[in-house]
């Protein structure tokens, strides 16, 4: 009904690039959260969808590193989920209804943050399909606190929510450089907490060579655990952090381990704060190297 | 089959607010043309239709000026039409055979620039449909060169290309205070002129009320016309320009004055140069009122 | 205690310009609320309060419109209230419990913010203290919606609530130019509505020569209310308002009529919309003007 | 020697439009001097020279409202005054004995800043060869405090330093509106103060008519006198001036009173303050509107 | 006749830094070609000459690493090529007549750009001195792209078309690490392509002591071959690529080798892309790293 | 007496992170010294200490490399040194004053510039209490310039003065890649200079071990010596630096071989250079890990 009147003059903006499936063919679901309610120091992720989805087009659709292309994958870009303002309760409960579907219906998810709260609303939709979910998270914070400035809700105690969620032992950290002496702690003693994102890597292809064989991954990707030079549009840049050559060799290497990705998030890009743009640019790639590197068969 | 699983909780951006309707009902037809070839100065016009659209959503669907809502409209976005890169000449016969169809079929159209090169493909198009046409130019420049650095077709002659079209004393000119001696003499001579914007649309209204009652009009609004205060996203700002209430104060004047618009066009809004991002709320802003100032009955 | 050991080579900033006094003897209490929770297009209130501090100093402490000077003044600079992160309730349960106090002692109170919901919070504080108080809201939105986005509590509900509060009548709408038909319908039956600020200021300065006279004012100033080439640096900037001039006119016009302000707001600055920086020191000079100008008698 | 090979195919940048005279021959001259020592609160006027340059070709050389090309004048670009870092004495040194040749020489300066000191040592070299010069003023601020954080030499003094040096009654100041209860009281004492910058114009037309006929003219234009949503780009920009086509009202009345200009400069742009650019382009107007409406005879 | 009139006290602006040698005695020519026709996604390169320029004063003449100085070579700023606006076809041979010249004299080019597609033109002024030119490009893209978006000509079939003037094997491409999979195959079959930037100048530098001794070398440099942390400014920047100090690493790799370079370009350096304005100074450290290395005894 | 009334609603801003301290008990004085006189280039300095102090929040008090807090310190946050506007000498001197008494009374002082010529000062201050100072730099420029545009004092002549002041053989230079012939050749001669930062702090570290074992030291760290994908907040970026987790790697070999700190400053960060904005975390990250690496037994 709405199709343009001549086709071959147009093009309609406002899609991840070759994300052209219809929602039934899809094998990945791609989607925006653009939440952003529990900043504590500069604002800007509620722009990362749109802005991940427009720098998309600045990248190609084919990896030469991985020798695949988007174009090969039925992908289908199901616009963002729809938020009330200033009601964190509301949003976490719509991001997760908003996901439930896809992930019963077996299809893979790649949410676009928004802030690292979204993750919480996320993992939750994915355990209800897979109760035997292992998150891995790579980050410069820990996000392991149990309450921040009182709050048991909040980007710096995510990953805490997230534990609590999937138990001891089940949740991997690969890059944290910056937290209180309590979640280094706490991330040592029940997380698998690397502080080299390469070694950790490496740490977790071993085991999924082994005891998580199988096992279904999910991979939240917060933005600011590259170094601040190769991402400088997130709200709290912690300097010290990888390279983004250093973050994807680790991606391939678990990609290359047989992981079983079924669910991931890219998180935290704040493109306002990044006037050169190459943030979302950044983002777009990492989504990319996503979809092609870890779509293989994903056995139910 | 692309629809989103659970309606109530996605959103798609990418489209003017409100701008839901289908082509075939759709009493107005928007669309992009983010051409950018032609600039001597500073560039970022081919990132006007996508952030104008997005600009629209910081405003009201109801415009209280004039008691009128976009919602009690049927206008269709059809998206951006597709450029060829580097060449103008397929450029401009691209944009004028994507909007043949639309005036054919007796639809309006606002055209979201892009150079203000894309008046000239317009108003080809209109022309087939209304060879009476009459084109109103709000501008800080004549645009009048016959050649600007040797060449044809630029942002500096394109009123004089479209003189050429429509004819002496078809073409009348609001506000322009830039342009060489040469040009003000033959804008004098053979157009419309008036320095001041407000004077010109009571001399304007004042000739619909008489020999030109009924007439097709033609609307290219250049968003420079504003004082660079107003609309510093643009390519040449040129000082000394109207504010915005002065600006609508005259396109009122002509909307009360029974003009009947077929098609419109807001062009060399360019974002990237205004970081405050209000250059293209005011260009969404202008948008809204044309389409609901203007939308009357507009006889064959 | 932490006085440096060589006062005169030393300066501390932090404090609005000449905010020198202790709490104790101070008449003008000044603070900041850097809430930001129910954006809905694009943040950066929270940088508001420590914007404008240092914004001051770009300015005199000197008016030569009033001929008075800040430094003849007893204001203090309480800091920011704290707020918790992502918890909309508690924040203003905290702002309101803040100002509660100073309220109680007499003395007046000039906010900072933040978004405009701080309004609701620093009103229930005031009319504990004032329950005939009148509230006087400069702004280019009438903010009137009874829900957005289905929340109670909102940017765009905020004057809804504070009208419930005080109730029908005593609350003057200076300013609006955007919102809902039924907004400006609510703005027109129950509210006080002006869409020219000067216009306005005349009506209210009638009435507080007759039937309000002496009634307890408080002023809250959205500074989208200006127009956007004024006060870029704001969310959700509205083309078509009234410049720095009109806006101190209409202001001088209300003190000069006798108003007994007891308390006011300046909110909406976001100071990283800007990278001019000089939304910030137009709200510095809006608040240096209410601070010298509504300083007269306050009878209890 | 330097001369590019093939001159039809090369442009060589780095001189303010069509000032293309050598300086034998050339009636004006114009020169950068990019001083920026004493900058209290935001840098970025030693970049003003070079952009208002290159903004120049922003804009025509031709001014509709005057009639007047820039290309029938003789101007000589001399280029920047080289300046010793840090040393504010020696700068000032330096520009003074820069100019004294073409004072010396019967011709007219235009210079362009860098900070407002440089009025100081402008003023100091056209008074050799005009010792009866009036000075006017367009400025925010008045300037004119004795010392300022102890300094005798400031942008705040210069203004105190120029009335040293004419002496009482030769300093005309349209348009401040910012400054010490001392300093105003002064203004109204010692020199010619008008807030209002076109009826200060006024009142000087009606002297050069009588009292002041033919005396020589020194004219120095802070860009801070405009309203800061018109001239943003400067270090202390002060809400509530006049927007441009006033500014420019007041300048064209002065010439047609038959104002005998010998000098002039453009101060206190600072481009990087403003990333629309616009700032150096509202610069670079005035300077062509000065060089154009002020060139008629210069008896000596 | 133009020289200023006190020459010490006088600095004129707009040459790269230290090239003040006239064009007879020059050994090197430094131009600009500030072309921007065929751009996709992000606009500025029209300003790389010009800040480019700007920024070597940023630097010293003086380098270190090669402990070589600018001063001791004769290299002529010969200014910018002037350019038709939106006529690519006219602007591509109005850059390589410019260019015949020099080429013709002996003397060496370094050419500052403006997109990629200006490497074409300079190609082909350079072919007609050196039929047996070696063209080395160092990119983050393939470009090899026989036509794009219909297009033959455009920044993304640039090195397509500079391989059909040289010939299968004359081109070697350092960096390239996207593009679409039909370049990276025909990359691998027809050109010398290294991902590696180091690798593949060791490749080179083992060729130029064996069959390609004294082959005349031309080099471009698209700056987006660096990761985009270090330089940001540019049109498609793309993350993954060698930071700055391996780029220099691999220079010096072919200098030592006695590669004869008869030519070069810097292109895609955007500076409106990067607000920290460090890509211009980067592209101006490679230019002055480039005039130092590779000036050594070029044979005719 | 300028208590807040309800001190657990409040916060005050101001001060660096943990600096709770008061001035006797302190064992760390942090001062701002935002002097900015001598800038040849590009503005800012002047908003480092306050934006570095601002920018500390992002991070949190405790350094998981170190396994130390702020917290267990005791450091006061003094302030600003108030400077005199545009006087050089009196502004050195005022600096100096203000941290001798600091450094007789056994305190270490950390020093946030501002530009590089505060290290003078604060060198003088503690050469009093420790005549046999030796001061290590680490620095992309030599700064060895006997003048620089005939003026002793600027940021390129700096540590030619410190050298100067603490004798041959007593300055370490660490990062130096900039800079003339003649500095460097100074540089190799009198100081101690390599280019590679770790390599120099093996070799200090190695000399702290021998015959340096307990002589006090002073750091003065330019933030221009990381690379400036890094810390692009600068005035004189220089490409071709060490990553961030280098420079952290020097400073820990440093502290581990025992050095006895008694006094640093980090200087030439310019915020609003660098609108991302991390150029200030990385100062701040950087302040933090000096106060906790080097705090140990310092002998007297």
């Amino acid at each position: 009904m709405e199709e343009p009147w001549s086709p071959g003059l147009w093009e309609r903006p406002g899609r991840f690039m070759a994300a052209e499936a219809g929602y039934p063919e899809a094998l990945w679901v791609l989607a925006g959260a653009p939440l952003e309610l529990t900043v504590s120091y500069r604002a800007g992720t509620r722009w990362g969808p749109a802005r991940i989805r427009e720098a998309s087009y600045a990248l190609e659709t084919y990896s030469p590193h991985l020798d695949r292309d988007l174009e090969e994958l039925a992908i289908h870009d199901a616009g963002d989920i729809a938020l009330p303002l200033g009601n964190l309760g509301q949003s976490l409960a719509r991001i997760e209804a908003a996901l439930r579907r896809p992930y019963a219906g077996g299809k893979r998810v790649l949410l676009l943050g928004g802030e690292h709260l979204v993750t919480l609303a996320a993992v939750n939709a994915a355990l209800d399909r897979y109760p035997d979910l292992v998150v891995v998270q790579l980050d410069a914070h820990t996000d392991l606190r149990d309450r921040y400035l009182d709050e048991p809700y909040s980007h710096a105690t995510v990953m805490r929510r997230v534990l609590d969620l999937v138990g001891p032992g089940r949740l991997w950290q690969l890059g944290p450089r910056s937290g209180l002496r309590e979640e280094f702690q706490l991330a040592r003693e029940q997380g698998r907490f690397y502080h080299d994102v390469e070694e950790g890597a490496d740490a977790l292809a071993g085991q999924l060579a082994g005891p998580l064989r199988g096992v279904p991954l999910y991979l939240t990707v917060d933005i600011d655990v590259l170094d601040p030079s190769v991402a400088p549009g997130t709200g709290t840049p912690e300097p010290g952090g990888p390279d983004f050559a250093t973050l994807l060799r680790a991606l391939y290497r678990l990609a290359r381990a047989g992981a079983r990705l079924v669910g991931a998030d890219i998180v935290e890009t704040a493109p306002p704060l990044d006037p050169s743009g190459r943030t979302e640019i950044v983002a777009a790639k990492i989504a990319r190297e996503i979809l092609l590197a870890f779509t293989g068969e994903v056995a139910q």
